[in-house]
């Protein structure tokens, strides 16, 4: 193999994802012999994105290879969560750390383009003030909970915010200011990749991942590959019909979707806590994440409301993941967000439902896990965005140096 | 480019897929120059699977860059379609020509292996009996309804024969005898197949091919890949749970199916022809997709009941359809078998649903087709696999000359 833009890529990315590795790990996976790997070192430590030092533990112990160390401190990049009630900024180191982080409330409706940007911008600008001297920046990436255009970052559907045609990347680049180009994609196909790259889908290339909130989104690889399809908007999981009966009211318009059945409102409303009608449902004061844990722990307490509540839902979950598990054949399936939670209180429904509609032959091999990451698959899988272009061409990426 | 055994097939490939090609426009497809084009056709030429000659029509025109054609006559696939009430043999010559074909009925239930395989043996062999002299097969494809292992033919799942784990494309090479591997597929993985490379799909990568019979089935493509997913059963449409609710019996042993509500039988008893009850249903005597075009037909002329139940079934299909375009975002969603017909009587409905439950921005560039192989696509689809071996190293194929 020569010593190219991508295998200077394929090195960085093998430490970003497994952290520090020896040379002769590098060779091994990369099949190359070492004297390439030293010239691929040489050259990615030049540009200070790697470091090479002796393994801990190995002192006396004759020649030991040296390890290959992503620059974590040093390189990275901002990354953002657009959450349905709060905004996440965080500086995340090449190798995957997070290493600061800034939240902020964000009221569930209402809230314009403008005003989104604007509380992004603060956090992000916190994190540039605040990061260590010599922090290299090669990259943005922002989760967004809706249907995104690849290319720009124009949300062409944001469901609970009722955006349409927003151009969400382009205007957070202008307010960030940092020179740097702003890579979005929606939330659950970033956490599908992230899931893959490292978490609990590592290992396998067909893949779902399930994230809930108050919408139901999906990510799904097809060996190895994000489901695009014709414009980068496939793997639309929550608006699939699961109830075409006079199902639950959805935010797209219609009703019976498998977000309206299975996301945040339908188990509070389902448990009786829908004191604050749809928006800001929650029996005590709670919402979001909080509120949906609620309704779980209350479940395995014995409330029967909530035990009520989590079957019914649960249930349906079942009915959407049979049907995907018919449609891919996949090797696992993934449960994030609230559906994490969900998940663990339900798992007897949905299997279920498994066993009751989808194929023996497809389900054969399937594996059910919760999120590797918990809370921050989506980040994660934002900052993963972030890296993509240094990973793709290590000596020629942009970056904004503070 | 190197003159290769991969560019070799890439443009047999083209001649196959296109027809006879002029130098010039395969120097142009390939990107390579013209004494490339010359020095590969000279080898296929040279292995008997293309020859060259003057265009039609130019005589007194100078120069003319002489035409690529396959050598469709005498390079020749057995290609069989094990369909619900059919078997069909065909010999297909390399281009894709049905050369010749022979058909048999096929009892609905109750039939083993060894049956199927010994008809479909006769009329195999009755093919390559009656080729002309000189024929070269060069393999044999072969197109089941249900669900087949890669790599051996393996039935898996026949849901209307009964079929688990029966060893269907080893059985079928050791009654031809001709020393040639049988390649099985699923009838509407070939499809899709077949429809992309020179049917109604052609210039769509991302596609959905559904076939209907008794069963519904799906082949689906994602970036021109089909969707193999993690043992290569993935596409099961068939068995997406539509109708929760007391839905019409499926052969899979569930209720509420798309195919249990779109399928012949459930058209036949919706229009109240079900005097044979499920298995030969056809109040005129007519099973099969004579009965449903008689449906289709008498919906046409306004009877209530084939009225009523085209539209009944043309909702349940609408459902499936918006379900798949959320998922996958296709190019075009393509009708094959009696779906064909359904589609034609029943695309008012399967549009209302579609406007209704896909979201805007995942259906803005979908098209609606009628197959465009008609009921030959799985024949075809068949053939292709047939083909595959040859097209992957044409110097270096398997054949059988009689």
């Amino acid at each position: 193999m020569q010593k190219s833009r991508s295998s200077l890529g394929t090195l960085l990315h093998h430490v970003h994802v497994s952290g520090p590795l020896s040379r002769a790990e590098l060779a091994a996976r990369m099949g190359v012999n070492r004297s390439t790997i030293l010239a691929l070192t040489s050259d990615l430590a030049g540009a200070g994105l790697v470091r090479e030092e002796r393994p801990v533990g190995t002192l006396g112990a004759g020649r030991p290879s040296l390890v290959v160390r992503p620059e974590s401190e040093r390189i990275c990049v901002l990354a953002f969560d657009i959450a349905v009630d709060r905004l996440t900024a965080a500086r995340v180191g090449l190798g995957g750390p997070v290493l600061d982080r800034r939240e902020a409330a964000r009221p569930r409706a209402g809230v314009d383009l403008e005003t989104v940007i604007g509380k992004l911008a603060v956090l992000g600008r916190e994190l540039v003030d605040t990061a260590p001297p010599g922090t290299t920046w090669v990259g943005i990436g922002a989760s967004y909970c809706g249907m995104i255009r690849p290319g720009d970052g124009m949300v062409r559907y944001g469901p609970e915010l009722g955006w349409v045609d927003q151009a969400f990347g382009a205007e957070l680049e202008r307010a960030l200011g940092m020179g740097l180009p702003v890579a979005v994609g929606n939330e659950a196909h970033l956490g599908a990749m992230a899931e893959y790259a490292r978490g609990a889908g590592a290992g396998f290339p067909n893949l779902i991942y399930l994230h809930g909130d108050v919408g139901v989104g999906g990510g799904i690889l097809v060996g190895g590959e994000l489901l695009g399809g014709e414009g980068g908007y496939g793997c639309e999981v929550g608006h699939m019909l699961v109830n075409p009966f006079g199902g639950r009211p959805c935010l797209c318009g219609s009703r019976g979707c498998l977000e309206a059945e299975t996301g945040e409102y339908a188990l509070l409303a389902e448990a009786g806590r829908t004191g604050l009608v749809g928006r800001d449902a929650g029996g005590a004061g709670l919402i979001g994440r909080d509120a949906v844990r609620a309704v779980a722990e209350d479940a395995a307490g014995g409330d029967p409301a909530a035990v009520r509540a989590v079957a019914t839902i649960g249930d349906w979950l079942g009915i959407g993941v049979a049907n995907l598990i018919n449609l891919f054949n996949p090797g696992v399936v993934i449960f994030g967000g609230m559906l994490r939670d969900l998940y663990g209180a339900a798992a007897p429904q949905i299997a279920a439902r498994i066993a009751q509609h989808a194929m023996p032959v497809s389900r054969e091999r399937v594996e059910l896990r919760l999120s590797g990451l918990a809370d921050d698959t989506t980040l994660i899988g934002a900052a993963e965005l972030g890296f993509a272009a240094l990973l793709a061409d290590p000596l020629a990426f942009p970056c904004s140096r503070t």
